[in-house]
């Protein structure tokens, strides 16, 4: 097959009008899909409905350190549920603190009190002229709504195959006291599904802030978030080599069973350092009485471990993995092969995210819109919804069914190919 | 018998000495009994125990408008706990936002957010010279450790049997536009056990603040802990009453279930006009995808609606309603004919609230203390913990047994009748 850049404007021409004829056809089938939303499918939430059967009305609601679960109490988490979150990102127990349902009202929240109160004892960040956050992209728009809803001021970091830029992020880091955090999802990255390398690990852990209160947002979300059973990433663990390197404050890591049992019912934490667990304490100790101590109980009756985590997981990438490969086979076949995109296979975490021909992603997005396909919006994986070459576009396979999904991903290769030859064109 | 205040100082010299005998004794005894805390029993959490049975792997976790809620979605709560907690509060559940387990967490984030960016387009309070809440005393000690840590200046309201002196409360709002929030528990006050009268109530809701963004944190606790069946307190909907005199934006109503179903295992809620239920989505949608809605569902199908949460109320009330009563009785005889103290009998809620003589308290929670019975700290309801006249002590008594109670309760009122007469000697 001839790529699109080898086709003389005749045959670009042609392509064209064969295109419009099929988009004018599929316009007519009245679609609605949705390949928009980084959702489980219900047939993954299904695997998790036994979960409520592992409490009842004849459970024994009592920890192991003897605390009755039912009552007031315990203010940063059970200790079998700190141990259980402690297996999923590989750190400790006492680094631990466990919340209710939801990881990104913590990241929300550390931010908030970053701002009010300051961060181990330093100036809150609403008494300073400036605050910066570094942010890799394409990444996670709900972590740059937040710190734009903050006033905070973001800058991209281009993202390579190991991770985020680092010689841009240590320049920034380094140097700028002004830069207090980098927001980060080091393994199966929103939306690339890029994992961080060993040595990109390594050089956050080195960095030498010139903020005494820089703080890297290590947001662990697809952890355990593996597509298969033989090919899992592993990253280094953050705490551990930002103590090595004389950091232990540095980090924040943000995790949730949200996308391993059920989305707004599952469990969240933070891990950290003491020095940062304690500060985080005596917040939340005004803020709340504690957080929902019998649904941390039922997460550990019914995953027990890590390996009851592992083989939950497994079961969900079942589910999802064709669907990954379904969206890849035709990306391969229809745009690949014609030379007008690119993207990475992920070998874990909710999205692939598709590079198109620069200047092409907003108008893909809206002629797929106006053909009964939903997609994210062009965009929003960088900070103020601003892609700098328009190119960028978050393919979320797993909440549609299969059958779905096909005839989604259908339509949105015919678009690609519209687009790119108008765009060739001129 | 004659009160303190009748006897001459030879009667008193020889109470003194006999009340020192009989604390000597208590002493030796090394009891460790608790009245501290407003937490239910444990027999009152057994009561709750079915709503375990409510949700299985075979339920269906669909919502009423059709949303699978083991999925994401929904920001502001499922319908069908919207109408619950409207039902149990009196207001409408479009007026609702029903949250994860904690009503104080809401209460915090209200006022964090007024911190950071403003009430309903309003100046921060952050870059407001000076912010002022008037806190009606005694009080909840957590209400208070929450303005206190914003750097909030509090202002002490006295009570009356009708609620806060509204005399002082009208004065302050309405010619103090740094007076930003008052926090209230109009239903069996938190400790009092007072009820708002209608026309406290409606003097509220006829405020003219001279701060466009002042708000009445309305924390309504204790909406259905009645004590009796045929003796329950009812007040006015101040939200309704507030539209009606023309501020329908000026209250924020709280409310849970923490004391209904299972302390941090329940449901919170929010109550407000639709300009501030919009204010707060605006910023909630940033810091959160949703709450947990299977809990939601859980609470839901379990009480079905308010009659249900009523006559589980009362099955509670039957536990707790002999502690409140021994208690009133033992305060009685021993305290009360003698002339040493007062006390309202609260016809619901959690606390009774002792008032001692002068300058006691603080030594009456020592001697407890020493003698081994745990009492709330004094000064704890109030503003910085510091209580004018050192005379208000909060007295819990539903967490222990019936049986630890009343030992608990014959240590308090010797020690009472102790410090008592040591004071009156001079």
């Amino acid at each position: 097959m001839k790529t699109y850049q080898e086709m003389s404007k005749e045959e670009l021409l042609q392509e064209k009008e064969a295109l419009e004829a099929e988009y004018a056809k599929i316009r007519e089938m009245g679609l609605a899909l949705d390949m928009s939303r980084g959702k489980p499918g219900a047939d993954q939430l299904d695997l998790a409905m036994d979960m409520l059967d592992c409490l009842d009305s004849k459970s024994e609601l009592i920890s192991e350190n003897g605390t009755d679960l039912r009552n007031y109490g315990i203010l940063d988490g059970i200790p079998e549920a700190k141990r259980l979150i402690a297996e999923m990102v590989g750190t400790k127990p006492e680094n631990v603190i466990v919340y209710g349902n939801s990881s990104l009202n913590i990241m929300y929240d550390q931010i908030a009190r970053a701002e009010l109160f300051g961060i181990c004892g330093n100036t809150p960040w609403s008494k300073l002229d400036q605050v910066k956050f570094l942010c890799p992209v394409p990444g996670y728009d709900r972590h740059f709504a937040i710190t734009e809803d903050f006033g905070i001021e973001m800058i991209n970091i281009p993202m390579t195959e190991d991770g985020p830029d680092m010689d841009l992020v240590e320049k920034y880091v380094n140097s700028d006291p002004a830069v207090k955090g980098i927001w980060c999802v080091p393994k199966y990255s929103n939306p690339q599904g890029i994992v961080y390398s060993d040595e990109t690990v390594r050089r956050f852990a080195a960095l030498k802030p010139a903020a005494a209160d820089f703080r890297i947002f290590w947001d662990n979300a697809y952890a355990v978030h593996h597509l298969y059973e033989d090919n899992q990433a592993e990253i280094l663990n953050i705490l551990e080599e930002c103590e090595k390197a004389g950091n232990p404050d540095m980090v924040f890591q943000f995790c949730s069973t949200s996308k391993v049992s059920f989305p707004g019912s599952g469990i969240a934490a933070i891990s950290a350092s003491e020095a940062n667990l304690a500060d985080i304490r005596k917040r939340l100790t005004i803020q709340t009485i504690g957080h929902d101590k019998i649904n941390q109980l039922r997460h550990v009756r019914y995953f027990k471990n890590i390996d009851g985590i592992r083989s939950h997981m497994m079961k969900q990438a079942a589910i999802i993995r064709p669907k990954f490969e379904l969206v890849e086979k035709l990306l391969k076949e229809e745009i690949g092969a014609r030379g007008i995109g690119t993207w990475v296979n992920p070998k874990g975490g909710y999205f692939i995210s598709f590079e198109a021909l620069s200047g092409c992603a907003k108008e893909i997005v809206a002629l797929c819109k106006d053909a009964g396909v939903v997609l994210t919006g062009a965009g929003s994986p960088f900070p103020y919804k601003k892609d700098p070459k328009d190119s960028v576009i978050r393919i979320a396979p797993t909440y549609p069914s299969i059958e779905e999904l096909e005839e989604a991903a259908k339509v949105f290769v015919i678009v690609v190919r519209l687009v790119s030859v108008k765009k060739l064109l001129g």
